[in-house]
């Protein structure tokens, strides 16, 4: 009896936030940030689909996955990758302690400020860079080096803390389709124990619907307390390939929405596009070089090639960054 | 305006399900399959404590993150783990494609039914039956197979579908959990491509929140459509250091309560017990020879010897299947 009793009163609740909460959010623009273009069109008709019941499109909203990029697709990468630069500021912090680094690459051209003659050495000089920044301590202290670093550095052009050059459009789409029942993930080649320092704060995406690239990590009981120590070896790298990989990994389904902005979510973009029924594919192309940057097929950074033609040809959204989107930061407005 | 209208309806909203829902919530036993013993008082006075505003071991919802293994203690895993049973099952379906198999181990004892002689060859042999039985189709393929065994197969004691032989107390206390705001995961030594196909329906748990061992896969586009294939190598061993290890690289946080029964747990619960704050580990000690198995210290399968030692040391709960639990499987009721 109590138990009926009880169904009676969430149904009269749920009747209740039918009649109002949900009519009212439906009444107001979730995403203002963006012009009234075809990209804004195309993801306010998908959401209308898959979340109407009866419709052909309908998705239950267990499976309602959406995964995002973060580099380029959240928030910015120029002019190079932010974990990047946080790797470079922990090089000069590490220096005094690695006086053999002066003579040895790519960590010598690095203090030098040269950036460039440092990457030089390919992937095994920024595997070499990472390791020395993100290994050898225990994950509780690698997190607190992340936390001090975002509280304090300042991104070169802008002046701006890293966390504030999120772009606002994606932020509002986040939360919208959060609104319509959405889980959203991030899955970004960045280092997954980077992102979820600030992922739920700035995203409100908790640390656990982050999946990213890891390195490896021991447990050990020391002096009675359990800690796990971060190893000098990479376990996972999620880019290109390995994004379908790690969502069947980490989500273990398939995504019904994807969103990113390079030729390393390519692969991710596909995988959601070929699952049955209604899909939604958007890459964000980055054309403003006033209000952010403009790249696109040459860029080393978040290269966009082969991405752009798949979108073209399969009909994907592309969101033309200096037309589709009225603001870009949220310090703008 | 329509935004401050919306919150005032959503105060009222909460408000109403505060007077209803919440209310006969907690009237109501949410844990009618415990018996008033002490396992259950230690329960409901963590859960209490740790959602209750303003109290010392208050936890915010969103790191009320509860972790529970499967095998032996959200399910049974006697005569022996119910993949493995799956396991054997694909090996005698496959067998007519392997002829090779009659004249080689651990193959040839399998299908002799002579179970012992073929895990004579200790860890090798059973990664051996693991990868011939795992590996070499895509994950949607083998995500098929486990639904038709799921839908057919027999407990050789009891008779039922194994997924009726899952244990009625922890069903009530995932939901109890659930109901105040934890996040419920699953921690297993199991393949988390087996567990995720009936953990939903089961337990209630998602497959983005099922942690297991993975078998390495491979993104390929055939006929144009991508897929992932499953390959003959094992990736990562969600067992014993590895539990911290996956819930650090999957979860991404502590959590804040942990449940397993076997040394291969002892583990996670160290680590959950290891953070700050208010903690709750509990281990299942299987008691009950009657009604379900008696076993621990000398177990090979789920063995609790070092971990039973150490809840009596810190003074974790532990449940006496025989003593504590009014029922243990649904069917019994």
């Amino acid at each position: 009896m109590k138990i009926r009793k009880r169904v009676s009163h969430i149904a009269i609740l749920l009747f209740l936030a039918a009649l109002t909460g949900f009519h009212s959010a439906a009444a107001q623009d979730a995403l203002p940030s963006w012009n009234d273009t075809a990209p804004k069109k195309a993801i306010e008709s998908f959401v209308t689909r898959v979340t109407k019941q009866g419709s052909p499109d309908f998705v239950p909203a267990d499976e309602r996955i959406a995964v995002f990029d973060n580099d380029g697709t959240l928030w910015a990468e120029q002019p190079m990758y932010f974990q990047f630069l946080f790797a470079l500021d922990r090089v000069k912090a590490l220096a005094p302690q690695h006086p053999e680094w002066k003579e040895k690459e790519p960590f010598a051209s690095l203090l030098k400020g040269d950036i460039k003659a440092a990457l030089a050495g390919g992937e095994p000089a920024m595997v070499q860079i990472v390791i020395a920044t993100h290994a050898g301590m225990t994950t509780d202290e690698f997190d607190q080096l992340v936390r001090d670093w975002l509280s304090t550095a300042k991104h070169p052009k802008t002046g701006r803390p890293y966390t504030e050059m999120v772009y606002q459009p994606m932020l509002e789409l986040l939360a919208y389709m959060r609104a319509n029942g959405f889980k959203t993930f991030i899955v970004s080649g960045g280092g997954v124990d980077f992102m979820r320092v600030f992922s739920e704060r700035v995203y409100g995406i908790p640390p656990e619907q982050v999946i990213g690239s890891t390195g490896k990590v021991r447990f050990e009981i020391r002096d009675g307390k359990p800690v796990l120590v971060r190893l000098p070896e990479i376990q996972f790298v999620d880019d290109k390939d390995g994004k379908p990989v790690g969502i069947h990994q980490f989500i273990g389904r398939r995504p019904v929405a994807a969103f990113g902005n390079s030729d390393g979510d390519l692969q991710m973009l596909q995988w959601t596009a070929g699952g049955s029924g209604a899909r939604f594919c958007l890459y964000v192309h980055h054309t403003d070089a006033v209000r952010e940057w403009a790249y696109d097929r040459q860029s080393s950074i978040g290269r966009l090639d082969k991405g752009l033609d798949e979108a073209n040809a399969r009909g994907w959204t592309v969101v033309n960054m200096k037309k589709d989107w009225k603001v870009i930061f949220p310090f703008e407005k």
